[in-house]
């Protein structure tokens, strides 16, 4: 087995992220009209999109996509990372892009051509600090087989895969694809599920999936119950031990899960001053997470960093580190 | 006279802000070799723009401009505004349309086609909070006298002007236009001198305008040292009374100073819990003093709500209100 160049190189939809504050009101009346789910996430379409982003106020534009803030995440703890997810040729992939290389994260996906946009999250945090998120996909669920860079992935030690990329047909085959190259070179892959709602689209799937080709499973409460349909977290956390290698089951203000070989660990989340808002917490866990793990460190060590970058992304706005994480590390790892 | 159905109507850039952290190391680098200066706005051309963009971190976009950032802070206090700038047709451009347009202001200055963008302003953020600002002007200083809506201009109390309008001929002819219909109408003109260095640039032509048109005036302490090219503030600010009906002077932390009719009155700065990013600190004081002074309000409880709304924009990243400025009333007005 060659050596990695890599630790992570993430698979996922290449989104920009416009956060916008937003009433109660504002979520239950769109609830009511279009099936807008607090705390979720929602796909819309590009006339859905213009139609909301009229509605919404202010945004404040960055960077996002799941697995993206993940690998941003990871790259701000001081790791070596690879980003493959599509973009359009447009401002807006532009502005995905930069941010990605600038962080030292490997990219190279072709953006795509034609009259398709970059795809957006419009997201509304309500005055609890919770985020609802609407996404029109646009160029990034284009992401096909042929945009996984084999080289890319074999040189990881990890390929990690959202599973919102199983939203469409021609991105889940980009998926797959991620996960047999890594496979075929002795690499790990990881999962995580996205949102419950997204595991009730794709269960079947996913199960499959988990059973055959995933290494590690990122999922919150809700996800892994919805998973394997359980409504107490004992019974969920029962069925997923011994399915994969190593599960991390994150719990918001109770801090995390990890369970490997029939073990389980608990750890606290961390102390936040204020939670300003709660976008980016999972995928930011999962960065530390994978951090930990890459550099070797054990289980519950991972977690702790998990936590600490989950805490940092959940104490302003937006969904990627504003802090640079390596700064975090001191006196822990 | 006709009745004035707007409080404000700015006059000024069109631009999107993209703000990224960066070291003291990275100013003096390009201080040294392209002539930026901590603290102030240097102009860039179009391949500055990107050269420097792919120098810098991931950022974060929202829509800023000066002045346009001071009617976006009047809305947030409930007043009814107005903007003239110049976008391209871009998704940039975009961008900032909603954003103006969700603060229920009113907007219509036709987007400029052709091959110019949106205007930007590359605003590093460096760890004592300080804001440096290197503007590629774009479609903005496009904007001409044909642009300038004299219905929306003369329905204004108050038509506020940013002095980096100064920096390109056509967009200095629409600020004169601006200038002229208002005063036509009977209504008062306000000038901010937006930074030293912009004053350095034209002090000749400002103090000429300042002497004819300017009713109101906003200046930091540095600029209008630099307007009278005085070394010590009370001096400048004697120069400057007579000069117009109003000078506000802000201080930073030792607050602001207003001058009207050869009385002076001096507010404190607010208590801020911690300094985050000082962009938009003078435009949010101009924004609170406005809202006064267009409310009937006198002019020190007018210049308390500035101090109220500056406070707000410094402790957090981005030079726009992130709490309704509104909620800040209770208690003051």
């Amino acid at each position: 087995m060659s050596e990695t160049t890599l630790g992570v190189v993430a698979v996922g939809n290449a989104l920009v992220d416009v956060l916008a504050h937003a009433t109660d009101d504002f979520i239950e009346t769109h609830h009511a009209e279009h099936g807008m789910v607090k705390g979720a996430m929602t796909l819309i379409d590009s006339d859905r999109a213009v139609d909301l982003y009229m509605q919404m106020g202010p945004g404040l534009e960055s960077s996002g996509g799941s697995s993206a803030n993940t690998i941003a995440g990871y790259a701000s703890f001081g790791g070596k990372g690879g980003f493959i997810g599509k973009v359009a040729n447009d401002q807006l992939g532009r502005v995905f892009v930069h941010d990605i290389r600038s962080l030292l994260i490997e990219y190279d996906t072709p953006p795509l051509t034609g009259d398709i946009p970059t795809g957006r999250c419009l997201i509304l945090v309500t005055p609890d600090a919770q985020r609802t998120m609407n996404t029109y996909l646009g160029a990034s669920v284009e992401l096909g087989p042929e945009d996984v860079n084999r080289g890319m992935v074999t040189s990881a030690q990890v390929t990690y895969l959202e599973g919102y990329l199983f939203d469409k047909d021609r991105a889940k085959k980009a998926f797959e694809t991620a996960a047999q190259y890594a496979h075929e070179a002795g690499r790990k892959v990881a999962l995580t599920l996205s949102d419950s709602f997204c595991v009730n689209r794709h269960r079947d799937d996913f199960r499959k999936l988990i059973n055959s080709h995933i290494d590690i499973l990122f999922a919150n409460e809700d996800e892994i119950k919805a998973l394997y349909e359980q409504s107490e977290l004992p019974d969920a956390l029962k069925a997923i031990d011994g399915d994969v290698e190593i599960a991390v089951v994150t719990r918001s203000e109770k801090g995390a899960v990890v369970l490997s070989a029939g073990e389980q660990a608990a750890v606290p989340a961390e102390p936040v001053a204020e939670v300003v808002d709660t976008t980016g917490a999972g995928d930011q866990f999962a960065a530390g997470f994978l951090y930990g793990l890459t550099e070797g460190m054990d289980l519950e060590k991972s977690a702790k960093l998990g936590a600490i970058a989950a805490a940092e992304v959940i104490s302003h706005l937006g969904p990627r580190p504003e802090t640079p994480l390596a700064e975090l590390l001191e006196g822990v790892a």
